[in-house]
Order: C-alpha cells, then structure tokens, then sequence
C-alpha cells in the first residue's frame, strides 16, 4: 500500500482553441487516473485552462459520476473552460511560476498535464523544468491537441481529424447544391475553412473530390501566393468545364506582397492575426471579373465544434493520448508528450509512441511541399493517403428530442488555500 | 390489361433552391411509380427543371438501377439538376404553355408532378388548368418543398425539417465552443442563417436552447425590426449572466426603415433580393459598442445542404408526399398537393392528406406572432412544440472512406422528337 500522503494529486488544464474531441482527451486522462487510484490523487482542472492554476481556481473532477465522465468523450468543446494565455518565459516573469509552484504545492499536486498545441507545448515544457529551475518537484505531460495539425513528431493532432472531416463532407454537400443549381442560378461556391499558417484543414477538403469533376475544384493555401490571374482562369475553367466552380479557402491565404486576403484586423493572446471573411472577398472578386452568380459561407466554429460529425478515428486517437499520458506519468516521465505513430496506411494502424517536450515546443508542422500539386489548386497522392485515415469511421453522440446530448459538468472549485490572490497579467 | 398506348407517361421535375431531401421525394414519385407500371409509364424527369420541359429535355429515369433510385433518399441536392424560372401568366406568354403541350404531346406525357415552393406551386397550378385553357389532358401534382416552410396548408415543407436540425445542432455545437473560451477570448458568436422573408429557420435555432442560460440567447428574427439599443443591451446582459452570448440572426433582417442590415445586392430570378453577409454586420456592431470579441459564421448552402445530419421525420415525409403525389395521380386527382396533417404533437403523428393548388399558390405562411417571444428575441413555448417533432430523429446516410456516398446519377437523356427547338427567355 501506498502512503496516502504520498500520493500525488494531478492538475490537468485544457489550452487554446477547443476542439471536437480535446474532452475526449480529457476522459482519457481522468478515466485513467481514476483507475489507478492507488497512485494517483484526486484529477483537479484547471477552470479556463493555465489561468485556473494560477487563481488557485481548481475544480475537482471527483464530483462529477464515473457516468458523466465518460459523457464527455462525445462532448465537444472544453468542458472544464480553456484559455488563450501563454507563460513568459522564467526570466521576464519569474512570478507566475513561484505561484504556480505554491499553488501546485498547497494542493499536493505532482502531476501537470497540459491538454494544447504548439504554444501550450512551450508551456508545459517550462513547467516540467520546474524541479531543475526552482527545484519543485513535478512531472509534466503535455497531451497534444489542435485542430491546425501543426505539432511535430507526431502523426497528426487530435482535434484535426474532426474538422477535416467536417470540411470534407461540408464541401461535398454543398458542391452537390451548386451543381443541381448553376444551370440558371449559383455557379460558384465559396468555402472558407480555418488554418492559419498552415493549410491542413484546407487540404482535407480535397478529400472529398475522389474523381474527376468532383468537388472541390480549387483549394487556396496559405502556403501558396494568390495568383489572382492563374486563380479566375481556373474557375472559369471549371465552370466551362463541370457547370460550376466550387472553392474551398483558407482564411490565410496571401497575396504577393505576404498580406492576407482578409483582414479582419486584430490579434490574439499569442500574438496571431485574427482573420475571417476571405470567403466573400474571392466571391466578390469573381463575381466582378467573371460574372458567375456565387454563394459563399465561413464554417468558422461550426467546423471545429461538430462533434456531431467527429471522426471515429479522431476520437480513438484524443482518447489514447488522455490514457497515455497518465501512464507515462505513473511510468515517472516527465517533459514527454504521447505521439500517434502511424504504422501502416491501408488500413491505417497507429499506436502511441513518445516524444521529447523539446523537440516539440515551437515548432510546426508545415503543410509538405509534396502535399500540394504543382499548380498550386489541390492536394497530391500523397496528401490524400497521409489524410484519408484521419477521417475515418463515424462516432455519432446520443441524441434526444433530434438534438445531441453533450454534457455539462457541476465543475465544483476546490477550496482555496492560500491567502494571497494572484493577478493574472 | 390496360392498352399500351393508353398508359401516360409521367413527368417530374424539380424547382427552386434544392434541399437535402427533395431527392427523398423523386424517389417516392418513382419508386411508386415504378410500383404501378400497369397504369403509369416511364418517369421522365427535367433537366434542371421546367426548362428540362421546355426544351425537350427530358431525362429517362428508367434507365437508372433500382439501387441507384433508392439511394436518391439519402442524397441531398436536386439529381436532376433545378432552376428558378417561373412560368409568366398564359396572357403573357402563350409559347411557353403551348410549347409544354407540344412536347408532353410528343412524350405522351399525361402526369405533371413539380417539386417546388410556392413560387412553383403557382406554376405547377397554371399547368393544372392547361386541359381547360388549352384543351390539352394532363394531372398536375405539386409536391411541397421549401427549406423556407412557408407553404399554406401542409404542417410544414419537407427539406425544412433538416435545415432546422442542421441550424439547431450547429449553433449548440459552437456554443458549447465559446463558453470554453469565453473568460479570455470569443465572447459573443453570431451565426446567419437562411429565411429572406419569415423567421422559420432562424426559429429552430431557439431549440437548442433547452434549459436556462442555453445557446441562442439572441435570436433576430425578419418579423422583428432590428432595435440596436434593445438588442445590445440584452447582447450584454448575456455575456454578464452567462459569461458568452449566442446569437442566430436571419439573413432577412431589415432596420426600422425596412433596409435589410446585409445589402449583399443582386435580384434572383423570382425577384427575391440575393442576401448575406448579415453575421459580420451584427458582430462588428457588437465590437464597436460593447469591445466583445466576437467570431460569427454563416452557413449559406451547408445548411440546406446537409444530409448528413437530416431530420429522419424530414426525410421520411419528403418521401411520402412524393409517394402520396402519384397515388393522387393515379386517383385521377388534378391541381392538388400532398399536404402533411399534424395528428398530434406527443409523440408526433401526421399522415398525407391533400390541398386545392389554387389555395397553396402565391400564398405566404408567416412565422405566427404568438411564435416569438414579447421581447422578439428568441421563441415561445408554442412554436417549440411545433417545431420540436420536426427535427426528430436522425436518418444517416452510408459512409466510405470516411465519407458520406451520394449518389450522381446516369441522366440519359429522352430521344427529341421535336425538330424545332425552343429558346427560354
């Protein structure tokens, strides 16, 4: 037996931009602890992410049922609140960690898993240094989640399959609209899709187009320059060519002097450019050059919130990555995240692997240059097998009265033990 | 046995903006027809509509497998494509009546089923009356379909059920998204829906909203003039009592001087004016006067489009008016509709009963004043129980590869047999 006092409770905090499945990562994680609960304390969350650590605002998931739990696999969103705040660094800020360090210490917590993407890596790393750097003892796991696909090492991101399936099946539907429509009415169709700097979610769009004809017709990336000439010339062809046009686009799509197409104007807590509306841009352009009647729509939420359209395989995956990450926790790991390993395309096998915090944390992913056909419209081969498992199977949530039952939880706080309140910057 | 040559032949054609289960209704037409291939002949469809008539071009569906037909159910958009084009007055343009009968004439077709709103039910009466006003025999069948649900008569308009599921879900979804980032980041999410001239669609969204503090919070309604003062006001009585606001706004959503708040420009074939582009008009207004951040999408096509989350009550009444349409053809009925007959609400029961042309066409049915909350932002009791039923039920469509499989169709055309042709206008 274990010395209760011994054991080591776990802090666990939802980062960023939500996603279909980052709860399912979060049943992972408390389902896994609470198995092994000869070893591991009691879960507390962070309420809205990092912030909640450092408010000492921790809620305690041991009041909510084992039933409720698991209702969070097919709830999407983060259930316990995420937010968009990243840590200094050690030395502009040496505050933020001598709190997180009493607070860690008043709850008894020795286990830090931090549910985000390339910025919360960063994030997670400084906090598994923390026993080197202010001599705390800590393990931190960082549980990868993103829908923008960006970390390195692993196979993709949980989060990602999601919404590529989304875009997919979206453009699809859609497409089948504009055609039945453009004879007299709608012959181009525009649809904007998320992703910043890279263009995976884009890419995925090009799933749906499994034979000649099919939609879509044209994807503009991030990755590629706007040639507005070589970009009307196609439409026009394939209007000429299929009876209508349809397009999906990246809201971080440039033109040649790097500024985006849309400028909505903004930035984030990162420090990201907050975009939105390159779709009626493109339209409009069209409309003005080539006089084709068009629809467009910005999926903007709906694309990474649809749960009600996860894919199966993307669930599996945000689930995994819970469950392991808590393993490698009781294992003694520290500053390691669980990685998907691909192990074969067809039909795709994954397990989980294990990669260094270090070689993850700032680093992205870009969208391979192979990945993206020569004329700079569509997706490759390539691109199609390394994205087709990801969308695999369906995962359909409970419905009643025709509406999906997601979950929302008690999130009962944690008694404060500490005097002194903390502001966060 | 009935003679060959005494057995007519049928035509169907498809009209007006396309849903994701006006497919459900051809295939009741021609599964029941195919049923009584005694009494009926070939089904010979338009392409792309009335003007597939008009032009002899006609579509042999009996050329596609009973597979292919029965999985027109599970297929959005319209097969054999659509169009808005709407039939002028017999005074006004003579041709185009007497060109009809010249080529039902030719194809010995005595059946005239047209799948539309009620822009096409106008027409499909004027066709009804052709035995009359130009001695030529035919039964005229109207089959409802409008995402718009504002057909007189029938309990509501088949492809309605499933935009109002798609709306529902989508904006619980993103909801469940904005409250996880709402204490640092997106405060308020504006979603546009569809409804030029009645609130119906915008109306489902309020089904979401279950319990107290449920998303929408907001919904902005084209019955209800758009007060800024009262709808900021409550914008921000939202985000103080629930931390984010939802919002679903109708792209029909005029000011007090009866402008609409999106002037996207641009006059459709029936005259509608062509919207969008509301979302971003409101969510700006929001930022500028309460600094909220904001995200907003609007979901044009993929709404209507979205089979993969249809309502299984929709699908399955689209299937049966189509069915109901040639048994009343085959009882010698002229110049009605199908209608749906409400039953009784819990649990839901209608069955097909039958509606006059001349009391469907050119009619409007209006959002009831009793639907909308006094403080017209959001629905009362009254209109969720109408409402509820209809988004019962899901109804998915077979998947591979991750992805839903639509069916496209061979399309063959009829042999002409006419030498001269015909110039639509």
């Amino acid at each position: 037996m274990v010395k209760k006092s011994a054991k080591k409770n776990a802090f666990y905090a939802q980062s960023g931009g939500v996603t279909a499945v980052i709860n399912a990562s979060a049943c992972g994680v408390i389902e896994t602890a609470r198995k092994n609960k000869g070893r591991i304390g009691k879960v507390y969350a962070g309420r809205n992410g990092i912030i909640g650590a450092l408010t000492e605002d921790l809620i305690d998931t041991s009041k909510e049922s084992a039933r409720v739990i698991a209702a969070l696999r097919h709830t999407p969103s983060g259930a316990f609140g995420s937010c968009r705040y990243k840590l200094k660094g050690l030395e502009e800020n040496r505050a933020e960690y001598e709190r997180l360090i009493e607070v860690f210490e008043a709850h008894n917590i020795g286990y830090f898993f931090y549910n985000g993407g390339g910025d919360s890596a960063d994030t997670c790393l400084k906090i598994s240094q923390l026993s080197k750097t202010l001599g705390y003892p800590i393990q931190a796991i960082h549980v990868p989640k993103t829908v923008d696909n960006d970390l390195p090492i692993t196979d993709n991101c949980p989060g990602f399959g999601s919404v590529a399936k989304y875009v997919a099946v979206s453009i699809r539907e859609a497409a089948f609209d504009v055609a039945s429509m453009a004879k007299t009415s709608t012959k181009v169709f525009v649809m904007e899709v998320m992703g910043r700097h890279a263009g995976w979610i884009a890419a995925a769009g090009g799933l749906a187009a499994e034979n000649e004809g099919d939609a879509p017709h044209i994807i503009l990336f991030p990755e590629v320059v706007f040639n507005e000439r070589a970009f009307l010339a196609r439409v026009k062809e394939s209007v000429n060519k299929y009876g209508y046009c349809a397009i999906v686009v990246s809201e971080g799509v440039r033109d040649s002097k790097g500024k985006f197409l849309a400028e909505a104007g903004g930035v984030d807590a990162f420090g990201h450019a907050q975009l939105g509306g390159v779709a009626p841009v493109v339209a409009r352009m069209i409309q003005k050059k080539l006089g084709y009647k068009y629809h467009w729509a910005v999926a903007d939420y709906l694309q990474r919130a649809a749960r009600h359209i996860a894919s199966k395989t993307d669930v599996e995956q945000a689930y995994a990555v819970g469950k392991a990450a808590v393993e490698m926790a009781l294992a003694g790991k520290n500053s390691v995240m669980p990685a998907i390993k691909r192990t074969a395309n067809k039909p795709y096998r994954w397990k989980i692997g294990e990669a260094r915090l270090a070689k993850v944390a700032n680093v992205e992913k870009m969208l391979p240059k192979n990945y993206i056909s020569k004329d700079g419209f569509h997706i490759t081969q390539r691109c199609r097998t390394y994205l087709q498992p990801l969308i695999q199977g369906e995962d359909y949530p409970p419905f009643k009265n025709g509406l999906p039952q997601y979950v929302k939880l008690k999130n009962v706080a944690v008694k404060k033990k500490l005097v002194k309140a903390f502001k966060v910057a």
